[in-house]
């Protein structure tokens, strides 16, 4: 299965984007997962214009964003809270990719995972960022990952100081990929009703 | 595969027990579905008091809730929507339920369903409901069912006045259904990791 | 100006409980303020059920309830969070008093305070809680307090174990009031438009 | 007392900037407000950015928003409902404004409206976009306007085809202004305490 992981941010010391190379590397040892690390940058777009998308379709950030979600079996994402919410470009991105005729969101699973500075890990953010995602038709896993302190929660590696964390997290991403495989069988499958 | 539908409703003239009847008779039609269509009134219980569990444990009625849930592979719910929320009734019922160690919603997917006499159809209620349901590990459907106007959405016989309405249903259930078969898999299968 | 403040627990030993006593003791320096402190067993009723409704009325822990609500200026609230969301008990309460003609919330103002023994301390129960008091048009105060770790927060007095926790709740209570003095002006005054 | 009105829609033809209109007609009124009714367009920004940010600062679009909303008394906005929440453009510019020393949005008054060719109005949208505006300390009001069938809301002038929709806005926005009004004697006020 094809897992299309991503930081929301496109800062490039971002904490989330150190989140995400961790689940990154959880992934790497589940044996029948195939990961497409993307850089939030790669995805980059003009804010959503009704009459930019009458004349010139589809921006090219968004084209490509389409064409990997559609690529892949689950996302993983890891996004920062911005003012107790999604953040503005994420919530973009998703608004052109709607416009798509695939409906590249509909059916495909999703998890996310937070981290912020503060004391509530972007918990509020994450709860905002399933909205959307959900009313395109997007699986969300129920669980998530809000991670608190941002600042004290990586070592200079990058890496989790405190194992609980990657502990926490693995047991996480092994109970989304069995959702992901669950779910692929069943798109794959026909069931006659 | 086992299907708990209710309406979470004690009014015996309620609308959301007509809309539950129609997904009832939508159910009956799927050969591999078993229906257990439960009355609310079966899980009546007394306001959540952590004293009160201290001395007496979960009421009658929330074990009967907890085992109904338990036995079902999934959930189809009716909620009206009361102040733009959840039902303090049905948040109640799952206040009394998460208490058990059994954890009756992790993992058990859910189709939430809602009609109200006005011209948003119980919308706000079903994502107000949706989040305690996610909080707790349910696999909540994505797509809910809003149907406005409910005075005139039934007939005299407590049926769809607009037959498109029906097929809207059953074209949700079904989705829900393939969704529910897709995940039992899941659950009984061995994943290694 | 009156202020009815309880806690939405009925626990004894509530750690929320514990955090409106400090708010009541906050209240008391106020030379303006009147406290109205309840008890949350003084509003105890049924779950809300139309037929009951039609057959006796609103019941009488709703009515006390609703006779509160509309003896006060400002009201001031602790809530546990239950599974990520509002206590079914509150909801309840909420459900039978937004039944009564004198339309109780409508333009009153709310300060919404909460602790959990968890890390978050009920910020997403209070977040949750927010929404129908706001649909039943309530001025819910933005900023919220949420208290995690409730467990090491008091002291064997029941009072703040860290003199911060009560500065940050001293501080919100009197921006609170500033906003309940200045749209109880507004009720009082009469604008011509 | 000064009013900031804008509709977050780039399109030229949107129902929203129609709405919007609807309502600066409103205002003209009130003998006391004055009426600051933007294009959105001035109002556009990149993506937000950390490394931006850490750069170049704020950019030209984000300072004119917030010069425009902190040289304002109350705001009302017109919205489209973008995959059941806010657009990502309107979550962007809040982002980037909440990095402004300033806080624009604390204690300041909003009021939502939306509009949607769909029969639920942008409802979903609207409850989506309060909350990051309340998590900045914005009052925003507790009643919302949403306008659904937005295709036939309007008559070819671009006014509202049914007056009982005028009549509904004109109240709403009269509540709002006298709470305008009670929220900035506050302010510029000295209430000790």
């Amino acid at each position: 299965m094809k897992i299309l992981a991503f930081a929301a941010s496109m800062r490039k010391n971002s904490y989330n984007r150190m989140l995400i190379k961790q689940a990154a590397e959880i992934l790497k040892s589940a044996p029948d997962a195939v990961l497409d690390l993307a850089d939030y940058r790669e995805f980059e777009m003009p804010n959503y214009d009704g009459d930019l998308e009458d004349s010139a379709g589809i921006p090219p950030g968004g084209r490509e964003f389409i064409r990997r979600i559609l690529a892949a079996d689950g996302l993983i994402l890891s996004t920062p809270e911005y003012n107790g919410g999604i953040p503005g470009s994420l919530k973009n991105a998703i608004d052109w990719a709607s416009r798509d005729d695939s409906d590249p969101f509909q059916g495909k699973t999703l998890l996310l995972l937070g981290t912020s500075p503060g004391r509530f890990g972007s918990v509020r953010g994450l709860w905002h960022t399933r909205i959307p995602f959900e009313a395109m038709g997007a699986y969300v896993y129920p669980e998530m990952f809000a991670l608190p302190n941002a600042r004290q929660a990586f070592n200079d590696a990058g890496a989790f100081a405190d194992p609980k964390n990657r502990d926490r997290l693995e047991a996480l991403i092994r109970s989304y990929l069995q959702y992901v495989r669950a779910l692929m069988g069943d798109r794959s499958a026909n069931h006659p009703y």
